[in-house]
């Protein structure tokens, strides 16, 4: 599956591809920052033989590598090289040493896998979120501030840190795992082993648990129905089409996810104190309901409320596609550190 | 109240001042950091008329620098200047804005009363956390490390961020109010108008509150003897003295508070990855039993658990007089940003 156009040849183009739990994202971006292709690919997912964790995933990008190549036309598109994205626990050498969202590729040695599937290509490896960090900062909704906070609302939750107008690493790369803060000790279990993490409430995995409980309840007749009538089958998709629809229970989960965006972004606010908060990720598509929700949620619930300067809640100017913006950036820039 | 040898003069003498929730304690420190003076009195509480927000508490103050004074002899003593802690949201200029442990002090610019009280002084007024961890760093248990957490479990929970080897004020000056980080939005009640904050379960106040509901329950039969027989009387203190002495019951509250220390310093550790977190305040007083409970709570909730590098926590090098230390250490520096 792709999309782009035929994007014009250039020294500078840099390719930026971002491992999801769900897709593999690529873009070709070109020196003033602007995607001129796109290519995806769902993520390959399933039981993994002992030795081969993360070589089918490394395939994937490598056929997204390969379409970007032929969307991109450059003169030289063997040179063009590739910043990659990697959602989890990602030592500064580039080994994943825990990821939740991404357990086929756990273990694995990200820097060292990719190049053995490009040949001939320089390949940096980041954490997904302190890339996409990094284009709202560069290019996007964080441009111009010191101190912000990027939140990524996929799958998971992914954070980037921008301290003194830095993306923040921590001492060992790990800063801004900010999905597994635990905000209820009994709550849902959650893949990284533990209870009550915040990417179970706030995520499109989060979305997902409280439509279907929802639905299991009666109250989500119009996305049952979307989910082929059975209510242990609702996604997150199928809420946010049927909220776009303006269905009443679907704006109401959508309501209650934003809730738990809003809380989580006001326990951060405490730790932090940023400028602001760019929300990006695949569920902030969700649309208005849930950012108006946090928004709301947010004020309530920051400490000093009204006796603290306003902080701005705003949408990731990358959508989705800021880890693969700014994969491409940290490549392009000989790594992000 | 107050303690102290003969303070050796000098140009280099600094006073630092902590403003606590029960204590504002004084020390006066030499070029080396050494304290060669100290001295505490109660912090006055109570209601306070309109107009004369934190008099009684810059007043106290005043009386502490008296007696540093006279304790320390200096050949020009009115000119050794002042560097205060306050706890809570204080704005980079000074003000208070919100401060649930200081209520009586919110909304006063510290820095023009605290001037009108030590007049012909120079006086610098900080957050109390950020200065505790400016002493831990400078000359403490964080020394050497370029990212550490300091955390001050007093009456309430002060944190101090060190991020790339520097104090963190955040983009208002109110970085690192962890305290208020909500754990269960379902919790008790909190000073500051909201429910289930960290400090709510890990500080002074969340020992009062869970040996309280223990005494209640008939589990700390030795405790309420301390406390006169009134279970509802029953403070940290009590609990600490009982386990001193081996009392099972109060060394399983304080495990219980320990662990609650662990978790919320599991979700910091997603946060912001420091290499180490250095544990001070009044309530590490309570011992071994506390950290050791905290470290185990911590070693089983951190994401990745042992698959990434141990983080090491440590009890502060200067107890509960880190924020007075640090704040000598502020003012002698001129200010900590």
């Amino acid at each position: 599956m792709s999309s782009g156009s035929e994007a014009s040849a250039g020294a500078d183009l840099a390719f930026g591809v971002d491992i999801g739990g769900t897709k593999v994202l690529g873009v070709a971006v070109d020196a003033r920052g602007q995607i001129v292709a796109e290519s995806r690919v769902p993520t390959p997912t399933g039981p993994v033989r002992a030795g081969e964790e993360g070589v089918a995933v490394a395939a994937a990008v490598a056929e997204v590598v390969g379409e970007l190549h032929s969307l991109s036309s450059a003169d030289e598109p063997g040179s063009v090289p590739v910043g990659v994205g990697v959602p989890g626990m990602l030592t500064r050498q580039g080994r994943l040493q825990f990821s939740p969202n991404l357990p086929q590729g756990r273990g694995v040695d990200w820097n060292e896998l990719l190049r053995q599937h490009l040949p001939g290509r320089r390949v940096e490896v980041e954490n997904d979120a302190n890339v996409a960090a990094l284009a709202e900062h560069r290019l996007g909704a964080a441009k111009g501030y010191d101190h912000a906070v990027v939140v990524t609302l996929g799958t998971g939750i992914g954070g980037g840190l921008i301290v003194d107008g830095r993306v923040q690493a921590g001492a060992h790369g790990f800063a801004g795992e900010i999905g597994h803060m635990v905000v209820d000790p009994a709550g849902p279990p959650c893949p990284c082993g533990r209870r009550g993490c915040w990417e179970r409430y706030a995520s499109g995995a989060g979305l997902g648990l409280l439509a279907r409980e929802a639905a299991l309840a009666g109250e989500l007749p119009d996305v049952v129905a979307r989910a082929g009538g059975d209510p242990e089958r609702v996604r997150g998709e199928d809420v946010t089409a049927a909220a776009h629809d303006g269905d009443a229970g679907a704006r109401l989960v959508l309501a209650q996810v934003g809730w738990w965006v809003g809380f989580g972004l006001a326990n951060l606010a405490c730790v932090t104190d940023p400028e602001c908060f760019v929300v990006g990720g695949g569920l902030v598509a969700a649309g208005e309901v849930l950012l108006n929700s946090a928004c709301q949620a947010f004020a309530d619930l920051v400490e000093g409320g009204d006796m603290r300067p306003q902080t701005a809640i705003v949408a990731a100017a990358f959508g989705d596609r800021a880890g693969a913006v700014g994969a491409a950036l940290a490549v392009r820039a000989g790594g992000l550190w």
